[in-house]
């Protein structure tokens, strides 16, 4: 049977209806949920305002910005407005606004549930688990549906209102920007906080963590939710958004030799079937007998991974697509459970690294950063390696089919990796979720039990987290290789428009291609590492805030009844600085970004995004791996082994702690968002960096 | 004029005799300095046994691991034996091994003249700064000559004795695989006694650095003589043959289509040059009035630097060479003197980043620690884009020349870079001469006089150190681009005499080459973290054994007279482990580049050498930079900044010094080496993966 594109692109916009309609009837259920203890519902409405703070100051500066970018686009992109291209251009710009727009809100309605759920976790955890997870999962699921949901509704919309691929880009442009802000932003918001949280509280004055005499632990928690449910959802909307503009792009390109839209229809297809996929997922997840949370969250995973490859593999047959393309979908899921399983090992406490690092903390800090950072290297070679083959083999089995198929492969590999990302972000977004519930139930005395049960969940999401940070690494590993993929078909098409000689690929040993590869290795490294000062800059201004506050507000040390800090002043230098201090990084990024396309034009900038992509890669996973696996050890060595707290080793953990804090949650995941976002840029310059540069 | 390449091969030979000749003389110079102190003549003696039980034990492995090789070669290199081509075979083994035995003689010298510098440097001090300085530059200008001229004359004899270029790659990986065990292992000695004296001695019992009771305190200044002296020397010698076998690969494939051997001889004539302006330079270097011995060493470089520049100018107009060569050669050089600047600029404590990390060192030592990677990350920028720039003007500079030659002259960009190297070598070797002269003026009961100078000329030391790491890394850089374009060379000869397609290059996005890629951005991180978990083994062992030692020597601790240490227990575990940890990184190195190429094919090769060269610089260059900024920061506070000795933030420097401890000095700088290393294999094995691999 041949369908029409329209039927796919109705059929998207179904299924993203019912996720946002199960997204409505999940956080109805979670509203539903009892609650009466007065000093949680206090601290919950603290975070609440706290997280909406951050949201709105966000969305000012992001406003601003895009309506700048938005600007830029209207008189530049794809073509300078002064040869004609008004209504293209114009398209573009409103594209790319809708970008910011649609992740905008797919951020606000998580934020708004998962500042909800965490009151009704703390609280179902005085029944016992199983309803405590529930609660937790059911208000990260709401996420999870709003982000698919609306990658889904905004891509189909896009494709069937404009009938052209450019200003998917845009959109995907928009979608970039946003992650920008919400997971740079956010993961130096978060760090900020928890850095200068534990610096006064737990180090200087020995106050538990989580205790409401300390200025910082509103923001702290605010924090989480900021980084971990707003910022790694804007980030895996950005990869989803990319993968799916990429395949798209290389689809049509193919779908206009052959005639008809059979490629763009699978992309649809098989996007519409991840998200169903993850519905029935999230509708089936619960916890079994053992009460094992760890355990109902990855089988989650594997049930839509399932139901993914048998639902794709129905409408294969149904819709007579190409199988070998089937294939390399199947293979980028396969792909990404290895680099989870990767991860895992690499931060699980059950495995040596883990436990070497907690031996090697007993010769001091030195030693535990030392071996931390030695295992962060070694952990990037499963992950590069899977990434490297899983390309190759989608290749492979693509080639075949045609001319440019093989290419169009590793992007469907991409969309198959991502296409249960609505279960993924919903495993994520959990985390904070207890983590909150967690704080609060210490916050709102609801006594030992209570907390173990909310310890025990906030475990799990820990666990969890580390594999779905591998995957969204993978993920987008894979897809920014599409883009490069996507980079050239646009350069092919601005060639062709102004009778130029297109591009086939880049030579490493063309000069120009390896001037762009040695400078693109440099960014990944830089960007990170602006966001780390940033953060330790943010952490100094909140440490003397901290300071002052416990000088000047009299009874505050001594915890004295009624008198409470102000948690605004941090939350307002956690907002300020992390904004502040991430705009340099993005624009660094960018700026070098067209200085190596106005040097080496399209030739360099190909160089350029292979050695973003592979020393991103590379880093992103260092970074995330080795912060994962500090973090353990710490945990490992607080559980009572080598020495236990108070024991030399647990100092150095600690310090392998804090070094991992940045690492794993600021600079680590932002990678990916400043290899798409200088992707896309490349992609959207492609016809003024071909007609103007220095060298050719 | 057109001159026979035998003229030049000759000259070649003549300067490289006129090297020796002075490194005899100056040998000679130091020999008859005067010595007196019976303590320090004790010392000194232990310290050179220790040198000698490392070297012995090395080169005795080496043997076994370079016979093992030698075999490979001649049973399947460059071609497998079956196919009837056992002399040429043959004369391969043979020129590996004479890689090794140069290498090993070169090292040997610098080694003895090392330990008998150290000694008289100390004792000259006594009779003030200058004298002492000129017999530590002495020292180390013996082995600068001895090294550059066995580089020179190993060539020159290859090339007259086969006249052909395939030896010379084996004679290029014969040095390589001394520089393996020499850089790396040495890096692993170095850094194992370095860090087990100090956890022992300084922090745990508070005894003074360099004290005699401690038992790793001979094994400590034996590391500073295996690690600076002898591996820095391997080395570089390594990099200097690299870059010569290269161009000169390069040069003669383009000789044999224009006729002549014009670009062979330039080669020649060019490091010729380099040699003699290195012993110009070496000879004019002393110091100034005002006595500082910082500015004796750099004024030297330059004047090298101008003495070439001048005399390859002549040479050029002479020989009628082509002046565009000429103009990539100064090109390189005036790179690697901005790689070294810019270095300077990270670690240098008079500059904001050393500073900025000593200021953060007060929060405790996780911000000593993310500030330094901070740094060390913004660091690689400026020397990554000066390469890219170097190899693109290169390029650019000679493409007009003719086909062929744009590449020649990146490879002559390198040669160019590395002219100086006798005096690169000569700052470099007397930086751990005056380290061991500091120590041997304080176990000898110098008086804090002497000792202060000694001070004085080591702080001189360091900072020279970062900058020559600056270059030999930024040297390597151009070099392995070089020796890519001598990969394409050997795999087009190869694909001719099989009939075969050749290459003219790597396409990025054809998925093998990124395959490559992938993989090969992965090794350098996987084995430099190897490297370091060895460090940390080793130093393990070693701690175990001084806690033995001063448990069971009694009087040991209290420093009763007549008793000493089993100083040689701990030079035996530094010289065992070291050699242990080291095999298996290399081995790992060497497996994935069979295996990849096995997998991939020739193509896939090119990737993954682009990939292992880009990330092999970036991770070269943060780990060095890093290092020795966190060296420096410790130097500053406890020069009495931000709190001085015994502060919060000197604890932190501390922790952050032995982090880069084994980051620049083990890892770092063996980076480069790996490369190399990696490679010289992929152009040996060019034949076997042309024809035999998995896909293609």
């Amino acid at each position: 049977m041949q369908y029409s594109i329209y039927f796919f692109i109705v059929v998207s916009i179904i299924i993203s209806a019912l996720s946002f309609i199960y997204a409505a009837v999940l956080h109805r259920w979670v509203k539903k949920q009892p609650s009466s203890n007065k000093r949680i519902a206090e601290v919950g409405g603290l975070i609440r305002q706290g997280a909406d703070t951050f949201l709105k100051k966000e969305y000012t500066v992001l406003a601003k910005f895009a309506g700048v970018i938005a600007l830029l686009i209207l008189i530049f992109l794809p073509t300078p407005i002064w040869k004609g291209t008004f209504t293209t251009n114009l398209t573009m710009a409103i594209a790319y606004i809708c970008g910011t727009i649609f992740s905008g809100i797919a951020g606000v309605i998580g934020m708004r549930v998962a500042t909800l759920a965490n009151v009704k976790t703390a609280e179902a955890a005085q029944k016992g688990i199983k309803p405590s997870f529930l609660c937790g999962f059911r208000g990260g699921a709401v996420m999870g549906m709003a982000v698919v949901g609306s990658t889904l509704l905004g891509v189909a919309l896009v494709l069937l209102l404009t009938n052209d691929t450019t200003p998917l880009l845009g959109f995907s442009f928009g979608a970039s920007s946003m992650a920008l802000f919400a997971k740079a932003g956010g993961g130096i918001y978060t760090k900020t906080a928890d850095v200068s949280a534990d610096l006064v509280g737990k180090v200087e004055l020995g106050i538990p963590e989580d205790d409401p005499r300390n200025p910082a632990v509103i923001a702290d928690n605010v924090g989480d939710n900021v980084g971990d449910v707003a910022g790694m959802g804007a980030d895996l909307f950005d990869s989803n958004v990319a993968s799916m503009a990429a395949a798209l792009v290389m689809g049509i390109s193919l779908d206009r030799v052959s005639g008809g839209m059979v490629n763009a229809s699978m992309v649809l297809c098989y996007a519409a079937s991840g998200l169903l996929a993850s519905i029935i997922g999230v509708a089936m997840a619960r916890m079994g007998k053992n009460g094992d949370p760890t355990k109902a969250l990855n089988n989650s995973t594997y049930i839509t991974t399932a139901i993914f490859a048998v639902l794709t593999a129905i409408a294969t047959w149904i819709f007579n697509f190409q199988w070998r393309i089937w294939g390399a979908s199947i293979i980028g899921l396969a792909v990404g459970v290895i680099v989870g399983i990767a991860t895992d090992y690499f931060t699980n406490d059950n495995k040596k690294p883990v436990q070497q690092v907690a031996k090697a903390s007993e010769s001091g800090p030195a030693f535990t950063i030392l071996s931390g950072v030695s295992y962060g290297f070694i952990s990037t070679l499963p992950a590069l390696v899977g990434i490297a083959i899983s390309a190759l083999l989608a290749y492979k089995i693509c080639e075949p089919i045609g001319p440019g198929y093989a290419m169009f492969g590793i992007s469907m590999a991409a969309v198959g990796m991502l296409s249960i990302v609505g279960m993924i972000i919903s495993n994520d977004a959990y985390g904070p979720i207890v983590d909150n519930a967690r704080g609060l139930a210490e916050m709102g005395g609801l006594g030992e039990d209570v907390i173990e049960i909310a310890d025990t969940l906030d475990s799990a999401g820990n666990t969890v987290k580390a594999v779905t940070k591998g995957f969204a690494i993978g993920a987008a590993g894979l897809t920014v290789i599409s883009l490069l993929g996507a980079f050239i078909s646009e350069v092919n098409v601005a060639a062709a428009e102004h009778n130029l000689q297109g591009i086939t690929g880049f030579d490493i040993v063309n000069p120009v291609v390896f001037f762009g590869l040695l400078v693109g290795t440099a960014v990944p490294a830089v960007f990170s590492a602006m966001l780390m000062l940033g953060v330790d800059r943010n952490a100094q201004r909140m440490v003397a805030e901290i300071h002052r506050q416990f000088n000047e507000i009299v009874g505050l040390k001594e915890g004295k009844e009624g008198v409470v800090p102000e948690y605004s002043k941090c939350i307002e230098i956690a907002t300020n600085g992390a904004l502040k201090e991430l705009i340099p990084a993005g624009l660094v990024a960018i700026v070098i970004t067209l200085l190596v396309g106005f040097i080496g034009g399209v030739e360099a900038i190909g160089g350029y995004l292979a050695g973003n992509i592979v020393t991103g890669l590379l880093l992103a996973l260092f970074m995330s791996n080795s912060g994962g696996l500090w973090d353990n050890s710490k945990k490992y060595v607080e559980a009572g082994n080598n020495g236990g707290k108070g024991s030399v080793a647990h100092k150095a953990a600690v310090v392998g702690d804090t070094v991992g804090d940045p690492f794993k949650d600021t600079a680590g995941p932002s990678i990916n968002t400043q290899i798409t976002v200088v992707s896309l840029v490349s992609s959207l310059m492609s016809t003024i960096f071909l007609t103007m540069s220095l060298f050719k």
